[in-house]
């Protein structure tokens, strides 16, 4: 999506440690309408899926998943790091390495909200290694729900996950590839 | 707002230790739908105040205020509770007490993001005690932004929080009021 492509070279800054920083329209400060064209951007891929709900990951992921949520006109249904005095019942739960804060946590989602004929699209901001999608995907599968695909803002294409996972069958739509990313610059996939 | 009272009715349910849960349109399953009803009733009472700002606090403050911000056209800046390697700088912070979680947490936002020429609308969940609130008003006065007021989903208002808070003369407008809740069911302020 070139118009996200565009807006990465603008406002994203890198940083040592293989960092791409977006939060100044992504993550930290979140410019919706831009969001918002990304959604219309998903929906375009897609809106002819039967999707019945939208699956994501708390917390960056949220606002990008409800903005596109709008254009499907289906809930969203956000993964949980922590349990809390909110979330009672039973739950899928799934293990997710976060390279970004350095650690492991648990991911889960109630058991009364992902149903075995909801059709799941998952909607993130970032993939990379993939730990947080492949998260996601076995809480959809312990559901017995039907995956639809993933759409992603943003794929560090050359981390792998991502191939890794459409390699097993599963659509992986990402609206920016990037296939390298140092102090020189960024270079989309072409 | 009607709309919000007989939904909390229908959906909401009470549990011991002063507990509304309201995960199943709220704040884990979100009808973004719904909430973009509720984003309309946010603009109607705050939409002639010049707003430039949205700010929240993660995470199920970020859909509610994406949503809400999508009527506004203006972007949504949310408050972290942990410092990653996304965000570095110099950062505005405030500690909030959760009582769902049970923990205190400095929660904190990039200076680069608030600035003195903003107008800020505060958008939130819940408001109970008023901590998280209080968090975020003590935000805005450090980055000498204009507050135009605070949206609220539902206040349990029996726990005082948001009259201490308009007591100082800060527009708090919750969408539901609850005057009290308990095992025999919910009652709204009128």
């Amino acid at each position: 999506m070139e118009l996200l492509e565009k807006r990465i070279l603008t406002d994203g800054k890198t940083a040592p440690g293989d960092i791409l920083k977006v939060d100044n329209f992504v993550n930290h400060l979140i410019d919706v309408e831009f969001i918002n064209e990304c959604g219309k951007e998903f929906y375009r891929l897609f809106g002819d899926c039967n999707v019945t709900k939208i699956l994501t990951i708390e917390a960056s992921g949220i606002g990008i998943a409800c903005i596109t949520a709008l254009g499907f006109g289906v809930p969203v249904l956000f993964a949980k790091k922590a349990k809390s005095a909110n979330v009672t019942g039973r739950v899928y739960s799934s293990k997710v390495h976060s390279y970004t804060h350095g650690n492991d946590s648990n991911v889960f989602v109630s058991q009364d909200y992902l149903l075995p004929t909801d059709r799941v699209l998952i909607i993130d901001d970032f993939l990379a290694k993939g730990s947080a999608l492949e998260g996601l995907i076995d809480i959809v599968n312990q559901a017995g729900a039907t995956l639809v695909g993933a759409g992603i803002l943003i794929e560090k294409e050359y981390q792998g996950g991502g191939n890794i996972i459409r390699e097993r069958g599963i659509r992986v739509e990402s609206l920016a590839k990037i296939a390298s990313l140092d102090e020189n610059g960024i270079t989309f996939c072409r």
